[in-house]
């Protein structure tokens, strides 16, 4: 008998560039191992609780379906946010999920996410376990944060990177048209740590200086050095340019974002207003407090879904975990995460490897303290030796009338 | 001897991801019709009166040149936003340009740019007949905002076309991803005309449906007919997509992002909060009257520098229309635009020709009414056929270290 008749696969958290290349990976996989039927959740373990499930194999069953997967953004199965309560305290949506993996001969799970579906993985694992059900439970990371512990990085990490660094060069191109002093502030995704703001510094080559300040979670935010050093930096440069992480807090622990937002403001249908802002509020106390022409500038949720601007590196690796979590799963292993172990720098070379799950599970990585410069407001050259090859090379979309195709579920 | 020894060649207005492949044409005609020198404005007509010159001949000396300037966005010899004075009243500007012209025998003058570029060549040209000058003026159409009359379209338009409709059609995956009612709201550039929100439609494919509702600023914003708009597609549709040019106004004639800023808001530091934000107001508006979830993305500079989404089109004109304009210098034109002439749109086949540039300075092309449909919330056909062969084909970066190389003079 083979090690599972089918397998379902789920997608979880906010989506990545790449998210669809670790689906491509575990479909692909899991047919090549002799699996009949790969089953998907519509819209994760929530949409799985109320029997929304689809036959992956019809919809997939040609190479440029495959092909055009690995450069559709977004999630294909459908997302969310959703946590599942400890069996111990509610076994009820456990008997609902394993009455359905009985009924459809699924023999693996495997579900694609960040942290928190590292905790679905976790749970499910462990109720499995209680019950000494058969089904393996693996985890396949996935996070533009880079922030899951126990692998070298995650993937989507490496797009969302290049995506930054490229659009960042663009824009301090962009940033130095007019003859005039100027201060231009980005916002980067990242509200708990740096490694997205990070990738900010990855702009920088013989043709780009990058950005001259870079402001990461990983420190409290000084008002006073960091006018400081601003103002020194204006003696030498026209244009200045700062990339800032949208969760930068100051001394008292407050978002510099919710320094704006709770000042009272009343947007014009006398509702608070909703002023997203950290760029905005370092903009605006440049300006106020130096006297310069500035613009605040966010990156926004293409960082999540830029997918015309994916690295092929991190496609390339997200295919990888999403076969290798089916091999883990092949081998008999539950309760794991598929993760990337890097060989070395230069070359660059990773290898798969598959950790414990709980071990994964609600933890948060931080940038290294050595990867941040002295004064808090920069990286080191380790860390871009660290990031440099996650946004090596590209896959080139298929354009079609003029924009890349995509694929959808019906 | 030649039709002239020396030329000069200046960037002014806001840049676009292909200014530069029109510097470019001007650069390897005017070579190739046996121009000595070829300088180059620093920072438009604004620097040259400070007498910031540069020869180019040095800089551009080989091919890997020409390709990486293709390649760069914003205006490699920097911009201004300057107006002469008519020469009537203030001959003085004149008659310093005029020395330097003649200090460093140039023979013809190119200004790449938008309608007030139009204006310093047509003024430049008047000056130049008054005074029995030989030089010869000529404009080359620039403007991401495709709003310069007497040519089929406006090189730069076609690239931010295309950037729009890629990421829009991206945003439009991300936004479906969880199981919940949401609207997007995505505000583009064009504080007089719709052009570049129209471009928005392009994003419709057979696999994309595209934005639901797109606003312009041809169109006068209606409260009421909105909301019903937005209720009725809510109907049948999960996630709405809405486009909004940033200059669409209500009855009153009062912008929409101004309704929000009027608020009387101070920022965190006590002064009028900038808020930019028709995106903002119309997502607030949705939220407060309809109870619906929605977000507000504000696609930014990029627009106008995201050279790595060229359109390899508009990349092709814009080198085209620089070579002509030189080519219409060389016959002795002068006073005049080189504008873009549509043979057909199936196939899709253009040609130059040179309008005068009175014609053209200071005035605006609107969408025209028959490419807005009946209910003013969304596009034609009409519109379809006349933008979607602009943004045809890529001309992919030259990729080191991970992200596009660019060229910067020194």
């Amino acid at each position: 008998m083979a090690w599972a008749t089918n397998v379902l696969v789920g997608q979880s958290g906010g989506p990545t560039a790449v998210i669809n290349a670790s689906l491509a990976g575990v479909f692909e996989s899991s047919k090549s191992l002799g699996i009949h039927h790969v089953y998907g959740m519509q819209y994760g373990i929530e949409g799985l609780l109320k029997g929304k499930m689809v036959e992956l194999d019809s919809y997939l069953d040609d190479k440029m379906q495959i092909e055009l997967l690995k450069r559709t953004p977004s999630s294909y199965l459908g997302s969310c946010r959703y946590k599942l309560p400890d069996p111990d305290v509610d076994e009820r949506p456990f008997q609902k999920l394993f009455a359905l993996f009985a009924e459809h001969s699924i023999g693996a799970v495997f579900y694609i996410g960040g942290n928190d579906s590292m905790d679905t993985i976790s749970k499910l694992a462990r109720y499995g376990a209680a019950k000494n059900s058969e089904i393996r439970f693996i985890g396949v990371p996935k996070t533009i944060d880079n922030d899951l512990m126990f692998t070298d990085h995650t993937p989507g990490y490496g797009s969302a990177a290049k995506y930054i660094a490229t659009i960042l060069k663009e824009v301090i191109c962009d940033s130095s048209v007019y003859d005039i002093r100027s201060v231009t502030v980005a916002e980067i995704m990242g509200r708990h740590t740096g490694w997205l703001a990070g990738a900010a510094s990855l702009a920088k080559g013989s043709d780009c200086d990058g950005p001259d300040i870079i402001l990461l979670p990983e420190r409290t935010f000084d008002e006073n050095a960091f006018l400081n050093r601003v103002a020194e930096l204006e003696k030498t440069r026209h244009n200045l340019i700062i990339a800032v992480s949208e969760g930068v807090k100051n001394r008292d622990g407050v978002f510099l974002c919710d320094l704006v937002s709770t000042a009272g403001q009343l947007d014009a249908f006398g509702h608070k207003a909703i002023l997203s802002g950290t760029s905005r509020y370092l903009a605006d106390l440049i300006r106020v407090r130096l006297g310069c022409k500035t613009r605040a500038i966010e990156f926004s949720t293409l960082q999540r879904c830029a997918s015309h601007l994916a690295s092929r590196t991190d496609i390339t690796e997200a295919y990888q975990v999403g076969g290798a979590a089916v091999e883990a799963a092949a081998r008999g292993e539950t309760g794991k995460m598929c993760a990337i172990k890097r060989l070395s720098d230069l070359p660059y070379l990773i290898t798969t490897e598959t950790v414990d799950v709980d071990k994964v599970a609600n933890l948060e990585k931080k940038v290294p303290d050595e990867w941040i410069s002295a004064d808090g407001m920069h990286m080191t050259e380790a860390f871009e030796q660290y990031a440099r090859p996650l946004i090596q090379a590209e896959l080139t979309p298929i354009y079609i009338n003029g924009v890349p195709r995509h694929i959808h579920l019906d």
